[in-house]
């Protein structure tokens, strides 16, 4: 079972925590040690790995980068998608597409405090597609 | 046959779709599910997945992030290699070096929308060369 | 051998070089063609591929992100961990927390000006745990 296409839901702009969805097919694998490839197949949503613990550091998070990359900024031309799709594109490539995390003893080798996000850049989202691959 | 060298050619600052050197190398290994990565071997050029349909998120993606890293910024002191080069370095930085596409049914498990892209930081561009690794 | 924790000796915030950390455990796999994977387990520290030639290219990449991400921002609410702890949450999103570089000829394929860095986003660091993964 190398390939596996799972859906995440995103009811609207801001991370979602899928970690529980990914580490339900790294067990189902039974593979003991390996690695855990994620890719998110979309240029308006990314992955990333973020504090689990304490929302307030996700919630800053999607602010800062909300104004860092706003939306009607008089530089964009590519506007017929919504306002919020250039901005979408942009936070998408400051982010990652892909991302790989060793499994140990049968377990994602994540930190204490890591968790993994679906971090959703258009305002309303919907069902997002993410391909995880397992190696060993 | 598990890794291979490929060269991007580009020609100025931009992106570059090199989609299909890719997918050529998938296609030649004959395996039908697996990971594909990528690995650019150079500090001033980087990888990102992006929409490949209308060319002026291109566009505006680019001039969005000459704008964030602008050159002859008075903080710079590594300035003996160009205008150009800190810059670059910055914008490689917070994009990718390596990424990893998972191989379904024999091909890139691309979204719909999605090309990858060589992203040239430097004025002058030229070859770029990326490292091709396929595993099961 | 596929998978293997590093601790890496971070004294203060910047980038500390451990490529040779890494080049010893792929010279020990005696693998000669493969993929190695490295995985922070943090979500204050990241990683990043940069110039390994000139200092002043990195001094310049730490004081840019540091002048784009301040401390004591008016938009944090997340502040009990003190106020280097929410810039280096957003600084480890906008780089990388996992990055995979082919082995060809039993040697990570890094270009010529490539070094492995671990970023250090907290003022007081101490050491930092990298899993890295060796696929064939």
């Amino acid at each position: 079972m190398p390939v596996k296409n799972i859906s995440v839901h995103t009811p609207h702009q801001g991370l979602f925590n899928f970690t529980q969805q990914v580490a339900t097919v790294v067990r189902e694998t039974g593979l003991r040690e390996g690695l855990c490839t994620l890719f998110v197949q979309h240029t308006s949503a990314s992955l990333v790995i973020q504090e689990n613990a304490d929302p307030s550091a996700k919630r800053d998070l999607e602010r800062w980068l909300n104004r860092l990359v706003p939306e009607r900024d008089s530089l964009y031309t590519h506007t017929l998608e919504g306002a919020d799709d250039m901005p979408a594109h942009i936070k998408s490539a400051l982010t990652a597409t892909s991302l790989a995390i060793p499994i140990v003893n049968g377990q994602l080798a994540l930190g204490t405090w890591q968790g993994i996000y679906l971090w959703e850049h258009r305002r309303h989202g919907g069902q997002r597609s993410v391909v995880i691959h397992i190696g060993n």
